[in-house]
């Protein structure tokens, strides 16, 4: 009985890695993933909000994640680490449905742009940002990924917190992570626009809608869940900066 | 500096709870989650389409999951098991962002609709049917709040393999779990609506984007991912579930 429902899982998962060749798409899209749960990786809505909105337009979309351990692995209903460790790639392929590659296999003249959802896995698989802050190295093949696109003038979409990436691989980047006071608790991390400034970014204030573009770099930044909301207003955030990427793309064609 | 990330970590967290009681909505609805991975869980995309849905047209969305051990634990890279196990109610924390309880805690009074997202966690971890397919039993938390708000005339809305639920526990409830052929793949778990009539259950077909109706039952369901395609055409068919299951609400208020 055990096999019966093993059978079920396999056949589900090998028809997920045929999905990206039936999409018939002109524009590739390579989505890189740190993980799935907002406390140790991926924040699964900003991820599927990504990939909701690069389907509609018809984009063809490939994922990668590193094929390393995370950080630490959090339990999520107390918001502090479990015993057992968790291996990013594995723990991304749970958002790609098993439809996923390591990062080391990018290629990124394979791609129009390039898209990092955020989450704290992007502070701390990525990249160390969420131990040492303005002084964090990135994960080498996120680093060279990132450097690789912007040097072939290609589109880069970053949200929520994964804006750091960029803000220390590209030299004076204008970048967004929303508001720069907490409002309330509307913007609980306002402090990190701060931090990007002290990496060189030039950090630039919008609402959680609204997405901004680095014109001369070809990077789309929005806030996500920097801003502490409901789902639908990050869903759509999201779609601006899909909208916006895949624009740049366009026009780069 | 470990202790540092820790702290925004548990910050984090803290915020995430107080999320529901800062929602100004008239209508409440319960979100029952079965872990975090289609292979496993609550299939992420699914989930997520489901609270962007409720979360636009205003409700006060709870989370709910039973907390017990899942199935089994299966890496999503491969399809196959991993040798570690996994909570359900830990690992569907990841997707409500820590802001989630117990199934066992659910009070039906205290909600006007209840909407379960499918992935084989529904079909693995809030019944076995993933094992024993029409003679599968449910988790008995599961069967409870299903019968309680049926009982009680509140609408319920369920998604891909989740359908199976109401199977069991309504009576000639009238579902759809989209199409009866496979269509070249397109729907490679056609078999299940033959399945659900031998539960007693009236299949419907229907499209991806379409959710059917129950009026007297008062069950809503759609297709999801039991239509492989992309995840714009689930996000839109989960959508078409939760209007009606928000009209059907509405009415009964």
């Amino acid at each position: 009985m055990f096999s019966r429902a093993l059978l079920v899982t396999r056949r589900a998962s090998n028809i997920g890695r045929t999905f990206s060749l039936s999409v018939m798409a002109s524009t590739k899209v390579a989505v890189v993933l740190s993980g799935c749960g907002v406390y140790d990786g991926s924040e699964v809505h900003e991820a599927s909000a990504c990939l909701v909105h690069l389907s509609r337009a018809g984009t063809e979309i490939s994922m990668f994640a590193p094929d390393v351990e995370q950080m630490h692995a959090i339990d999520h209903t107390k918001g502090e680490p479990m015993p057992a460790n968790r291996n990013v790639l594995v723990e991304s392929a749970r958002i790609a449905r098993g439809n996923i590659k390591a990062l080391s296999e990018i290629k990124a003249d394979d791609f129009d742009a390039l898209v990092i959802p955020g989450g704290f896995g992007a502070a701390k698989n990525l990249c160390d940002w969420a131990v040492k802050n303005v002084d964090c190295t990135l994960n080498a093949d996120v680093e060279k990924t990132i450097k690789q696109f912007h040097s072939m003038k290609k589109p880069i979409g970053l949200c929520c917190i994964a804006p750091v990436l960029a803000a220390k691989c590209i030299p004076g980047v204008e970048l967004t992570v929303g508001k720069t006071e907490e409002e309330g608790g509307k913007w609980p991390y306002a402090g990190t626009a701060a931090a990007l400034e002290k990496c060189g970014a030039k950090h630039v204030v919008t609402e959680v809608t609204e997405a901004h573009v680095d014109t001369a770099n070809k990077v789309v930044t929005t806030a996500a869940f920097m801003h502490e909301g409901p789902f639908y207003l990050i869903h759509d955030g999201v779609g601006q900066m899909i909208s916006k990427v895949l624009q740049l793309a366009k026009q780069s064609r």
